[in-house]
C-alpha cells in the first residue's frame, strides 16, 4: 500500500488550517465511524479493515515533498505547515475486531483525539474500513446462500484496481469464503489460492481432448477441467471422463470439472449423472460466472449440482450496492477540559447523530449464548452488571424489553491509546474463526437474506435522554 | 502503487507452468483486451488505465521471496520457477491511447508474445484497464448530463479501497472532471484539488454564523460555505450572506455556497433567490450528495440553479454497473512460424470473439471531421488509401454502406516493442485534453445518455471471410 497520509480529501486539511488558526489545536473531538441503513446491508454487516487502518495510522507522516506540494496550492498558512512536518496521530481510537457482526448506526470505531488529527483521519478510515466491511459483508450473504458449500474468491480482473482485489479478496476470507485466485493475497495473507486453467489453455491446443491430457499431465493431482469452451455436454464432460479414466489408470483420481457459462442448473445436473455413470461420483462440479447470493440461492433451489462455488465480479464489486455508506461524525468536544456532546441535525430522522463518548454493548442470553439485542449506550455507563435491564427502541419507545439472566460484551475494543498502538491485530485464519462465530451467535432470522426480522439496536436510557434534550434545544 | 507481478489469478501461472512443461515456451500468442456491451456502457466507453498498466509491464519481475513462495505451494516444476525468476517481458503491446472513444467488442489492448508471458499479463491488465476506462466511461456521461458545469471529484471516501479512489480520480479528469478532492491523486498527477469544509466544521463552534465566520478568516479568497449543518433556508443561507457581507467590505468577493442534502432543485433556486437580492449573484452554488447522470440531467430539467457538482459516491464506484465486462481473449496462436488464427465458439451469439492479428480502424468525413465509422481489421489489410470502401454489419449483413470522402485513423498503436517501451506517455492534462477532443468527434447522437443511436463497429471483409470460414470448420 502507498503511504496514504496524502490520501485524504482537500477539506481535512483546510478545516486543520482553519482550527490551528483559531486557536483549537489542542481541544480533543470524539468522532464515531458508522454506517447507515441501505440496500442489501439493512440487515448486518461484517466488519473488515482494521489491520489497514491501523497501519495507515501509524505511518502517517508528511514528507517533504508532501508539505512542498501543499505549500504550492497557495492556501495554507506556514505555521500549518510546520505543524504537519512534525503530525503525528497522539490520540486514541477503540474499534471492534474484524469479523464483529455490526448494524446499521453503530459506532464500528471511535477516535478521540486533538481535533486536527480527528478530523485528517476521516478520509481514508471511511475508504478502508468501508470498502473491506461492504465485501466482507457480501461474502457473507454469499456463503450463506452456498450453505456450507465451497465458495472461491475469483473477482480480482473485475476489481475496481489492484487494492480492491487484494483487500477485496482479504475481506472476502473474513466473510467466509475458503480461498481465492489471487496469489499476491494469498502471499500477503497466508490464505489458500485456487485455480486451474482457461478457456485459452483449451484453445492452444489443437483439441480439447489433447488440451485436457496435457493438463492432467502437468497438474495430475489438481486435475480440474474446465468444460465449457466448445460444447459442454456434447464434448467438454466427455473428454474429461476420458483423462479421468486414463488418470485413474494411474492411480490417481480427478479432482472434478468446472462450468463457466451457460443453464448452470441444468448443465450441472447433466453433467453430474455423466459423471455418476461414468463411475467418477466423487469428482466434484465447480461452477462460476456472474454469481452471487441471489443466483447460488436460485440454482440450489432448483436442485443444481454444484459443490464449489467461484465468485468473481459481483462479489468483489459488492454489485447492487457498490458502496457501504460509511460516515465519521463529531460526537463531541473538548470544551475547557469536559467533554460536550454534539448532534448532527437533519430533516431526516434516520440522519440525526447520536451524541456523546459511546459505548458498543452486545447483550447475550445465558441459556443459549445467542445475541439478544445491543445497546448503543454512553462510556460512563456501568450496563454490564447483570441486573434486569429495560430496553426500549429509540423510535417507537412503547415497545420494550426487559433483559435478565444476560451476560453482556462492550464491542468496542482499544487500539490506540496516546498515539500507542495498543492491539495486536490477528491473523486472517483467527479473523475468520472468530468471525463465523460471531455469526453462530445470531438466530437465523436475523441474518436470513430476504426479509430478515429487524434486531434490536437501542440506545441506553442515558443516551436516549440525552439525545432528547439536544434535540429540545435545537428546536428552541 | 505495490509490484503487481504476483498480483494475478493462480491460473495463469498453472497455465504457464504446463506451457513450459508441453514445450511451448517460445510460441507466440496474441491476445486482444476488450468489452461486451452491458448496462450503462453500452453506447461507448472513454479508454483509461494505460499508463498504470504500462508501468506494470515494466516492472515485472519475481523476487526471491515470490519463487519461495510459489515454491511453497507444492504445485510448480523446478524449471519453471527459475524460469521465473529470470522472467521480464519481451514482446509486444498495441494500444488505444488514453482518452480514446471505444465500442463494445472493440481491440483496446493488443498483446503478441511468447504465450507464457501473455498469458501472465491478462488478469493485472484486466483489472487496471477495466477499472479506469469503467470510471473514465461514467465520469463522461456524467459531464454531459451537467452540460458544461464545473463538475469535481468527491469520491474517496467511498472508493473500493485506496486505488479505486486514487486511479479512479485519475480517470474521472479522462472522463471531463476539472478538479479532485483526492490530495494524493492532485500531488501524483498534477490535477485541480478543491474542498472546503465539513458539518464538522460547523458544529465544532458556538453556532453557524460563528462557524462560518471563522472560515472567511481563514479563506477569504476560497469562501464556500456549506449551508445544510443545521436549517438551509433558514439559517444556513442567511449567515452565509452575513458574511459574504462581511467579506465585501473587506473588498473580497465570495465563491459561494454548497448544499449537501435535501431537495436540491427547490433548495438550489431558493437560495439562488436570497443570494441575488442581497446582491451577491456572482456567488456560486455547489451541490453535492448522491449525485450522478440521471440526477443531474433530472436536477437541470427541473430548473435548479447549480453552477458545480461535487459527485462522489455514484461516480467512484461506477454505481449501478459497478464493473465493465473486461476480457481478454487469445486471436492468434503462432505454429510452425506463422500465426494461425484462433476463436472462441459460444451458444450466444455476442460472445464469439474475432479471431486474428487485428487492428481498429477509424474512419472520419472529410467535410465534417466527425467519425462515420469504425472497423475491426485484420492487421495486413491496406484500408486507409481513400479509396470508396463498402462496409456491413456483421449481423445484419444486408445493413451496408459505401465510405466516400473519408480520412482513416489506425486506433492501436505501438507501446512495446521486443519488450522495449516505445512510447511516451503524455501528461494527465494532456490525455483530457485528447479525450474532449475524442469526445468532440462524435455526433451528440452516439453519445447521448437515454437511447443513443447505435455507431457502427464493423469487420473488414476478410475478417468478416475469416470468422465465418473458422465457425463453419467448427460446424462441421
Amino acid at each position: 500500500m502507498h503511504n496514504l497520509t496524502m490520501m485524504t480529501d482537500l477539506y481535512e486539511l483546510t478545516m486543520m488550517n482553519g482550527y490551528l488558526r483559531h486557536g483549537m489545536k489542542d481541544a480533543r473531538a470524539c468522532f464515531d465511524v458508522f454506517y447507515r441503513k441501505q440496500g442489501d446491508m439493512t440487515s448486518y454487516a461484517v466488519a473488515a479493515g482494521l489491520e489497514q487502518a491501523i497501519d495507515y495510522v501509524k505511518n502517517l507522516r508528511f514528507e517533504a515533498e508532501d508539505v512542498a506540494y501543499l505549500r504550492s496550492l497557495g492556501i495554507f498558512d506556514e505555521d500549518f505547515l510546520a505543524y504537519l512536518s512534525n503530525f503525528r496521530f497522539t490520540g486514541e481510537i477503540l474499534s471492534v475486531p474484524e469479523g464483529t457482526i455490526v448494524f446499521p448506526n453503530e459506532p464500528i470505531v471511535r477516535v478521540i483525539a486533538p481535533i486536527m488529527e480527528a478530523q485528517l483521519l476521516e478520509t481514508t478510515l471511511l475508504n478502508i474500513i468501508g470498502h473491506q466491511t461492504l465485501i466482507a459483508t457480501k461474502a457473507s450473504r454469499i456463503v450463506q446462500a452456498a450453505k456450507g458449500d465451497r465458495v472461491l474468491e475469483f473477482g480480482l480482473r473485475r476489481a475496481q484496481g489492484p487494492d480492491a482485489g487484494i483487500y477485496g479478496a482479504r475481506a472476502a476470507i473474513i466473510g467466509g469464503f475458503q480461498a481465492t485466485s489471487n496469489v499476491l493475497a494469498g502471499q500477503m495473507f497466508a490464505v489458500p489460492v485456487g485455480g486451474t486453467h482457461a478457456h485459452s489453455w483449451v484453445m492452444s491446443f489443437p483439441d480439447e481432448l489433447t488440451a485436457f491430457r496435457a493438463y492432467a499431465d502437468v497438474f495430475p493431482h489438481q486435475c480440474l477441467l474446465l468444460v465449457d469452451t466448445y460444447d459442454t455436454l456434447g464434448s467438454g464432460v466427455p473428454n474429461a471422463i476420458t483423462v479421468f479414466g486414463e488418470l485413474r489408470a494411474r492411480g490417481i483420481e480427478p479432482m472434478g470439472i468446472r462450468l463457466d457459462s451457460g443453464d448452470l442448473a441444468f448443465l450441472s445436473r447433466q453433467a453430474r449423472t455423466m459423471l455418476d455413470e461414468a463411475g467418477f461420483p466423487n469428482a466434484k462440479i465447480f461452477a462460476s460466472g456472474d454469481l452471487d447470493e441471489e443466483v447460488i440461492w436460485d440454482l440450489k433451489a432448483q436442485g443444481a449440482a454444484i459443490d464449489v462455488w467461484g465468485v468473481g465480479t459481483r462479489l468483489i464489486t459488492s454489485m447492487g450496492n457498490p458502496s457501504l455508506g460509511v460516515v465519521y461524525k463529531l460526537a463531541a468536544q473538548e470544551i475547557g477540559g469536559s467533554f460536550v456532546p454534539r448532534i448532527k441535525i437533519s430533516e431526516n430522522p434516520a440522519k440525526v447523530t447520536n451524541p456523546g463518548i459511546k459505548q458498543l454493548l452486545r447483550y447475550y442470553d445465558k441459556r443459549t449464548g445467542k445475541a439478544l439485542a445491543d445497546l448503543i449506550a454512553l462510556e460512563d455507563e456501568q450496563l454490564t452488571g447483570g441486573q434486569p435491564l429495560e430496553i426500549f427502541d429509540p423510535e417507537h419507545t412503547w415497545k420494550r424489553m426487559t433483559l435478565c439472566d444476560y451476560t453482556a460484551r462492550p464491542l468496542l475494543t482499544p487500539i490506540f491509546e496516546r498515539g500507542e498502538l495498543v492491539y495486536a491485530p490477528p491473523t486472517l485464519a483467527e479473523i475468520s474463526a472468530y468471525a463465523q462465530q460471531e455469526m453462530d451467535s445470531f438466530w437465523e432470522e436475523y441474518k436470513r437474506l430476504h426479509s430478515p426480522h429487524r434486531y434490536k439496536v437501542d440506545l441506553s436510557p442515558k443516551l436516549y435522554a440525552l439525545k432528547s434534550e439536544l434535540l429540545g434545544q435545537r428546536r428552541g
